[in-house]
């Protein structure tokens, strides 16, 4: 078992050689990614210093992948996972109006593959780069044993930061007020073990690679485009919103619920949007019922949105690809 | 797939009925962890309200248990586990001076087991709890195809706070200075997978049950001692401490090594502590190089401290248990 690293990017159970590599590598990596306010890559624990804020909130989030990382390994194409996680996370953070300070990973396989890390690690890097957050940590794990062969899991820890008097949380969202939806870029991160089912992926990988002209790509490609981060179009209209929900696991519904306060429901037209072609595929290969589609997936909107009525014109105007999808309602007794 | 929960910690593909049940179950017992400071547990991030510092500086870190997972799933006995990510995260950040803020769990499976999930968070509970420490969020991740049926990964993420001024990180530590000991517990979360290798674990689980009279105890109890945590007991000396070393893989050598100023090294005298029982019993049955055994396991010192010569009395004063162990040097060119 190799020394810890120096860089403060652990690896365990790898052979000493091939963690070196790996971990220079990756401090490399990240070292592109540091913010004003990354005191070290290491040591034991990363220090960022927290600039100045009169009433600092952290707000965290810890997320997975999922099962789109099989497809990933399947296609060998694990450049763009990264982007999935670190997305993912900010997406999840900006909910409460907060922006990212900085990541942490955590890659674990039954047998560590350093181009895989490294791969990884370059999606991680680019996506962190697009929102100024510092990726300061990580772990690399080789764990024979838990893990099937090949196969790999991705874990991201984010950091962000909000004013106190700036936190987004929904509570002042009244009857009446709007959603707007912003559009997804594909399935993000979620119905993937249904999608596996539905194509039988795991018994016949190389459907991946079949061309679907609806999709004016292969499957595969259609399956991993990266989740869409949401903070660099709605960081300049954060003042003038009410409420955000991340469209994840549980689709529109079961996710702007979490936002509302007691007695209100969100009234969706879901005619106000084109559902993206992938998601009519999926639907008509494995015979869904619409309304489990709708409970799985996306469909199309990544982050909904809610202000008041007389706001809803201005952030439109900020947010060209933003569609009025809804309105808020009290629900019925 | 279920909706994303509403107390923030999040489920993915699980039956609806049994992520309902795990999430109240897990909300419940998270609660008894917070500290003033957490506003949330949940939305799509968890809010926690930093106290005033002049120049606060986040310390945050992510560990693994790695394979020692294996043993606790072999033997049932899961409510452990969670002690002792909480145990190793706390103790990295501890490293850099910083108390801990804050703490988010990733568990992930092929199958969901809700007994399993509440027995390791059981045990991050108690861990949490005893350093004063939030757990303000998770994932509870099901991924057949990824995990091997009946194994779990569980991955910590913690995040800590110290002033600037008060930052640990070895740089003032010159030639002449004292290392002092802290006794481990056992293995702590290091070296597993040779341990598996050596007793034959994975062919033959049943010796986890064998006595060990050397031991006073079953292997598998032997291996599953918790992680210490070394927060509580150096929390009132920090001050006069310059340099401290978590001793996790890569063994006393390999922590020492990550701060010490340049030119500088430990000269330690191996004679000077008694190595407990699991490690002779260890090197023993594998015929393991005592070099190879200094290199992998912590052999009965977990934590480092580096202290100047006119302090280590007041030091060993406060903690009994510590034992002067070596002192730094200047390397050989």
């Amino acid at each position: 078992m190799p020394p810890r690293n120096k860089q403060g990017y652990a690896l365990a159970g790898v052979d000493i050689e091939a963690a070196s590599k790996i971990k220079k590598t990756i401090a490399r990596q990240a070292r592109a990614t540091f913010q004003p306010g990354v005191l070290n890559f290491g040591s034991f624990g990363s220090m960022f210093q927290l600039q100045e804020y009169e009433q600092p909130v952290l707000v965290s989030s810890v997320d997975g992948v999922g099962t789109k990382l099989k497809i990933a390994a399947l296609l060998a194409r694990n450049d763009t996972v990264g982007i999935d996680i670190v997305n993912h996370c900010v997406n999840d953070i900006l909910c409460c109006g907060a922006s990212p300070l900085f990541f942490l990973d955590y890659i674990a396989m039954a047998k560590l593959l350093p181009e895989q890390v490294k791969d990884i690690v370059s999606g991680i890097v680019r996506a962190c780069k697009e929102v100024n957050c510092s990726l300061v940590g990580g772990e690399t794990a080789e764990m024979p044993g838990i893990y099937l062969p090949e196969i790999y899991d991705l874990v991201g820890f984010i950091i962000g930061v909000v004013e106190k008097r700036n936190i987004i949380d929904g509570s002042s969202i009244v009857s009446g007020d709007v959603v707007l939806g912003l559009p997804s870029s594909g399935l993000h991160t979620n119905g993937y073990s249904l999608v596996r089912r539905v194509f039988g992926i795991d018994d016949n990988p190389s459907i991946l690679n079949k061309y679907y002209p609806r999709l004016g790509k292969t499957l595969g490609e259609g399956l991993l485009v990266p989740h869409r981060c949401y903070y660099r179009e709605l960081e300049p209209v954060l003042p003038l919103i009410k409420g955000l929900a991340h469209i994840t696991g549980g689709g529109f519904q079961g996710n702007i619920s979490r936002i509302l306060p007691r007695g209100l429901v969100a009234r969706v037209n879901q005619d106000s949007w084109d559902i993206p072609p992938i998601f009519k595929l999926i639907q008509r290969e494995g015979s869904i019922d619409p309304e489990e589609m709708h409970r799985v997936f996306n469909m199309g909107i990544g982050m909904a949105v809610v202000c008041s009525r007389n706001k809803a014109r201005k952030i439109a105007a900020a947010l060209p690809q933003a569609k009025a999808i809804g309105e808020i309602v009290r629900a019925k007794k």
